[in-house]
């Protein structure tokens, strides 16, 4: 009898996990002499521990492929990261229970460095407790951070989406600086790792010249300099667009965002780094600002994807299968970058050993000296990753992204509460 | 000799109103046997007034057809209301002084309410001092509050990317709330008219059944009735979608922005409706919240315009040069419609005296007795405005909008500073 596979998507979502999803589950599909069904964690590993498995066989194939351009995670995902096997071992105990009740021989994980870690032990103790589970972990991060693969799924569709908006928010800005606001300042995810701020240096060219300042979480905030340049910038171009990490930090790792702003009833306002940011241009320098937080717009927005970031979550989660076929367990599929012009990749693995709990901050030479812009070198690595875009279909004037039915199968264990 | 004209871009830009120019000019230059060059004021009509006037006739016609695609003010745009003509008369004086250097016989001028007020004295008092000039109003606004005209050009594009950007964060919190995340507040322009807020519900449809509350302007907010349907969505769907126009206020007129909330130096802080929505929310009811501020972003975001509005953006600047060369004056073009399915419009035009200082809000029966959503009535409304896409071309990734030469005619006149 084949083993079926288990599927669950993890941590924050990305406007491309689901094409991750979709390229383990037609690859799946494709091989099903060799493999069962597909079974995804509702909510992620939580779907696992509770025995709510979906049943992706009774989703049509016209609907599995129409999770290459839906974005968000559309079995759930969680954030729920498992303790380690010593401190609780009742939980892996009980991932093997589901998954031999289930008949279950893959693991496919697709999530950020805590999952890496998560399918490291899950691959190590099913071993030990004598119900071997491949382990495959299929990557996807926003942020960017995940070691040894060249980037991660998810990065580039935000990537782009940053420096889209900057480019059109700065337009906007600059016609209206005249008379009116002269500065933008744009808050972007990335609370330890500044790649996507980075990318808001994509949105100048020497067509445009838009003066970008980037505030970086891996340089401390000089207010001081900070401001000088600003203002330079304001006086050189009539404006300056700036995009701040919700990571930016004070020497003494305070966050810009906890600027201990306080509401009406004293409570401290959880905040949002860029009206801190703009108002500490107006009180310093008197210009007319406007602010925008990008939040779960940025990671959301598969209307604008990077056709490269989405080819390349499709290939990992296609790979992923493709190798646990061939036998590998314990590993992360990765993107190699084979050259740069033109952009060409290739699909890698790495030890999950060497993956999990490991993260990748931007190198200091991808930074420019004054610590506010990127390098040419960091342009030629971010460049290739926001190539291309890949429309969804529109219906009514809106993308026509799908739901699944999500059908759970029947429960063959007894209840597990997390 | 043949009269040239003048064309100035007013108040906040969109990312359609440069298709509103890319229709003037390149109408105008079809006609080059009935109109001279097409001047542009540098800034709006501050550009008039201290004669910086651009020479369009310098840039390409690839240029300006590149304009269709091109969001902001490409001329640069001004916040700058003319006064009575009682009170100021000398700024009046002064453009016609202008007009007459250039021999300038038509005032095409693109903008909202105060600009449409503007135009009409324009063409009242260069009656008066004896050198008449064709004044005539493109319309523009994404507050969608001009009246007479069905719709304003710059709407249907804003309008297209709340409803999107609603949708995808919405599909976002779906896939995170059972662990994290389970309210969402965007927050969207319209400070008096709350057009923009309700293009969140479009989100929505009976296939993904989207929780969406709206806080309208227009609608005085009720803490107590708002927090307890905010409790009910998330309980009947695990999360809620939340727009909340920056216009929205209590019942004593206070805005919700304006919450008293303090930065560390005791300054009102500027700020954000959203995260003080979202910080009552979880104050009140625990529940884990993201909240973005989408500010310019969904202004210039034409990227994702809406195709209906680039065709009306460019049709309402042609029809104004085809109305002028059949002698109208001192009206507005405006956009009429025909059906609704199918969605049919043409161009019509309004008396400038009609149009100047009337403020078009949502009519009640557009908004749901319990004052938190929209009716079908206004479903049917907004949904023809958003339909289509038109992108824009894309050069490494990033869409390839055009900056203008923007080169100045020699002046003419002495200096006159405003």
């Amino acid at each position: 009898m084949l083993k079926n596979a288990f599927y669950a998507q993890s941590g924050g979502v990305t406007s491309v996990i689901n094409a991750s999803a979709c390229g383990v589950i037609e690859t799946a599909r494709k091989y099903s002499d060799k493999i069962g069904n597909v079974f995804a964690g509702k909510n992620g590993i939580i779907g696992a521990l509770q025995e709510d498995l979906i049943d992706t066989s009774l989703e049509s194939d016209k609907d599995i492929a129409a999770l290459r351009y839906t974005p968000s995670g559309a079995f759930g995902s969680c954030r729920f990261k498992l303790k380690g096997i010593d401190e609780n071992r009742v939980e892996y105990e009980r991932l093997i229970e589901v998954f031999k009740a289930h008949n279950i021989g893959y693991f496919f994980y697709n999530g950020g460095g805590d999952s890496a870690d998560t399918c490291y032990k899950v691959s190590q103790i099913s071993k030990n407790l004598g119900f071997p589970v491949q382990a495959i972990h299929v990557p996807k991060t926003v942020d960017n951070d995940l070691p040894i693969t060249d980037n991660c799924p998810g990065f580039g569709s935000v990537a782009k989406y940053v420096a889209i908006s900057t480019r059109e928010a700065s337009f906007d800005v600059a016609s209206m600086a005249k008379t009116s606001t002269k500065v933008f300042v744009l808050e972007v995810m990335g609370r330890h790792a500044g790649w996507i701020a980075a990318a808001g240096a994509l949105a100048a060219d020497e067509k445009n010249n838009i003066p970008v300042v980037i505030l970086f979480p891996e340089v401390k905030f000089d207010q001081k300099k900070f401001l000088a340049l600003v203002d330079k910038k304001v006086k050189s171009h009539g404006y300056c667009t700036i995009i701040v990490s919700e990571g930016a930090q004070y020497e003494d790792g305070k966050f810009l965002a906890e600027q201990g702003t306080r509401d009406a009833f004293g409570h401290a306002q959880l905040g949002g780094a860029a009206p801190v940011v703009a108002n500490m241009i107006k009180d310093a320098l008197g210009y007319k600002f406007h602010w925008a937080v990008a939040d779960y717009l940025q990671r959301a927005a598969r209307h604008i994807a990077s056709k490269t970031d989405v080819e390349q979550a499709y290939a990992v989660g296609k790979s992923a299968v493709e190798m646990a076929l061939k036998g590998e367990s314990s590993i992360m599929t990765t993107i190699k970058r084979i050259s740069n012009n033109p952009y060409q990749w290739e699909i890698g693995k790495a030890p999950l050993s060497e993956v999990a709990n490991v993260e990748k901050f931007m190198p200091r030479e991808f930074i420019s000296d004054d610590g506010f812009s990127i390098t040419p070198a960091c342009r030629q690595y971010l460049e290739p990753l926001i190539l291309g875009e890949d429309y969804p279909p529109y219906k009514n004037g809106l993308p026509d992204y799908v739901t699944l039915k999500n059908q759970l199968v029947a429960r063959q264990l007894k209840e597990f509460l997390v």
